[in-house]
């Protein structure tokens, strides 16, 4: 493992005031970071939070190690259906660590089944993957922690259907299930049609699962190796329970978010990755950072509405669409830099002897070279401007860096919800539009709401209409 | 044509107040939609703002069509390389037009060309699509508007010694420059070689060329109906001038998010579609509206640091991981939902006569309806919590439909420049990035800023080692 977590860009001695965090504002929060702490440290002593032990889990490596190798030559596709923290961990990882056309690889070069993850109900993207698997060579992996999310239980009818039709007896081979051990629908079918599942422990949440069955299945099946993440995440344990705090990377990163947005008005928290593997990152990160965080109510029961925006952007992509606005625009930012040392492919940028101003200084260039001097300048414009940016660097975007990377993510979410006083478990804001979908669903118990919604429908429309 | 935008949820009277407009402040705009549609009018009549009449260039649509009809068939690839606006116009037509898995289509059932578009000088990215990709059976692409755009012209540097050597004597049958008439230096290079050409027209800023040969041609090349887009974007030319305000979708649009942000506090566009097709829209949107808006200096040469901040979001993927944010969080944003009545697939939930509560309301239901139903509960759960939204709605989504939206949106951005009073046209703000990019390179005339971020690397800097 190797990652260097560089802040010396939050600091107002560097920014400029007003722009930049002092050391006094940390100073005042040791209390809170001591007390989440040992709160931390007490629910882990006791079980209560699982999520922080799941890198050691070796057991459940080797199930699931065991269970790919059966499977992993005998099927061409692994489709995964499922949604938010039931898909952003696992593609966040195929991102990562496979192929980047790892799809369009002939099956002897590419490491594992072709991945799909259709993570939504659009017809077009469902029917666009059904277009292009054999049902015969795919194994599909349903994935839903509560056994009954809407959107993943109406792909798994369909799939179902599809499978008894295509297959026939043999159905129940082409299906593996990730889901809680002992409730919900998806169980109770797994247990009346011995169908094989891999369980997710109801104590870890649905964001945090990516090294739960939920993201070592399809990450094993892949190709990934899934000790090296493991080991990785495990290795990063005791740096998220470091006593100091300024030389604990999870409680600083939180410290450093949460002050800027609380001290510095920085309500806009954007994962800026300089690698095309590291940005599916930020989506998982996106799902993370806004649901334990934006929340209404504070530990307290006061009505807060609080947390941050996450956005996820890419260099040196996003320099021609975002930093415009992240260098002129409002002051209402601060920017995680994600980069790599190194790549595993290189590709030198030819001498061909132009001798024009625009190619000549760009000849005899390797294009990892271009791309992390590129990082560093816009760090570098970034923090002239008065921008407060901070870097995570690896040495190289491998198995045990990327699992460090993801579990230091995830402690620090814990951190920050104590910076930020609320719970970074729950996400009660959810609740309104599922009602309002199985009040338009016609679901017993919702016409009351129903009818509001029709009187909404009904009242004078501001519109503009183009025929 | 079918469009319908909606903005009744954007209203004090429907979303509370002080999260909603009054129609008093529209009415206080009004001077301004005025003044700048009669600078637009003016300049669009002296030929000063080409981008107007960019769907009426029939002659440029036929010459593409042309070449394209010798090309399509002999090439199997089209490989893009070129960056920001001359990569996210292509590839959200790419996305919204062609099939969700295009690439992976066999031969006969796919629509024309396999896309790539590695728009980032990642050496993981570019190498992997060498990797999937015979030179032999590919075109390449290259773009960039001034010519010199340092990540393009290095990919190109890497191709031609590639196609020299794969290819050999014929390597410019599979090259084709998109650039500047006259200057910079992939036009000299063009004139010099005799390399096949397409003009961008100096007059047009790169994040408006989607209808220039920019987003036309790699269009045209994977087998979308580039007449039918700029048909449905020049009928929408019409609405885009309208004289009464609230009429005007262009400029209505416009007058909301800028309310949204500098009255209402609501500086977080959050661009949230209801369908993978329509999801890449966001991407180039973002470049859209953050190059153009987001700006330090006024017309008038006053300090403003103004500007949005654009993020994209997907429904129903994003319920399930930012919706917990944008309905508790911070009331600091804006919703404008893009959906589509119908889609082109439909897959219906299959009644398998489950009686469990969680399955059965979902049984003989369309995906098409499930997803609509979430994208009307959405936005009713943002009005009932106090989010201001509004709704553009297709009836299909269809080349005709898509070129009307981007070139709505495309319009907004124009009067937007007016409310915020900024220029919509330029980008000052890339040039730090770029110069520092220049000094770490070594470019001569750089020794002073190399030197200055050498200086900085050095001082003492706040760092946590995971080694």
């Amino acid at each position: 493992m190797s990652l260097t977590f560089d802040y010396t860009s939050t600091f107002e001695d560097i920014v400029g005031k007003g722009n930049g965090i002092k050391h006094s504002m940390l100073d005042k929060l040791n209390d809170i970071f001591q007390s989440t702490r040992a709160d931390l440290l007490e629910r882990n002593a006791k079980g209560d939070l699982p999520f922080w032990d799941l890198p050691f889990n070796n057991e459940l490596i080797s199930d699931i190690e065991e269970y790919a190798s059966n499977k992993k030559n005998r099927f061409k596709n692994f489709v995964l259906f499922g949604i938010g923290g039931s898909a952003l961990g696992p593609t966040a990882l195929h991102g990562a660590l496979n192929h980047l056309q790892h799809n369009l690889l002939p099956n002897d070069k590419r490491s594992g089944c072709c991945y799909f993850c259709p993570d939504n109900v659009d017809p077009d993207l469902i029917s666009s993957v059904f277009d292009v698997i054999d049902p015969n060579e795919t194994l599909f992996n349903v994935i839903t922690k509560s056994g009954g999310t809407s959107e993943t239980v109406g792909q798994f009818l369909v799939i179902l259907d599809l499978l008894k039709h295509s297959i026939g007896e043999n159905w129940r081979d082409h299906l593996v299930v990730t889901t809680d051990p002992h409730k919900g629908f998806m169980r109770e079918f797994c247990t009346i049609e011995g169908v094989k599942s891999f369980d997710i422990d109801p104590g870890v949440g649905g964001r945090f699962t990516v090294l739960t069955p939920v993201g070592l299945l399809p990450a094993k099946m892949t190709g990934i190796d899934i000790r090296s993440l493991c080991k990785g995440a495990g290795e990063m344990k005791e740096y998220c329970f470091r006593e100091t705090f300024v030389n604990n990377p999870a409680a600083m990163l939180a410290a450093i978010f949460y002050l800027a947005q609380t001290k510095l008005y920085r309500p806009i928290h954007v994962v800026f990755a300089y690698s095309n593997r590291l940005y599916p990152i930020g989506d998982w990160f996106r799902q993370l950072w806004a649901e334990s965080l934006g929340k209404r109510y504070s530990i307290n029961g006061k009505e807060v509405f609080t947390g941050p925006t996450p956005v996820k952007a890419i260099g040196a992509t996003d320099q021609h669409s975002q930093v415009q606005l992240y260098i002129e625009g409002p002051a209402d930012k601060i920017f995680l830099i994600l980069g790599s040392k190194t790549f595993k492919s290189e590709i030198t940028i030819p001498d061909l002897e132009l001798k024009h101003d625009t190619v000549a200084y760009l000849q005899d260039t390797e294009l990892s070279t271009l791309l992390n001097y590129e990082r560093f300048a816009t760090a570098y414009a970034l923090t002239k401007a008065g921008r407060p940016n901070m870097t995570i660097e690896m040495d190289e975007i491998n198995p045990v860096n990327i699992g460090a990377l993801l579990y230091l993510l995830e402690a620090a979410t814990l951190y920050a919800g104590g910076f930020y006083n609320v719970n970074p478990l729950d996400q009660p804001g959810v609740e309104a539009g599922k009602q309002a979908t199985y009040a338009l669903m016609g679901k017993p118990g919702y016409g009351k709401l129903r009818q509001e919604m029709n009187d909404f429908k009904g009242i004078g429309r501001n519109l503009i209409e183009i025929p």
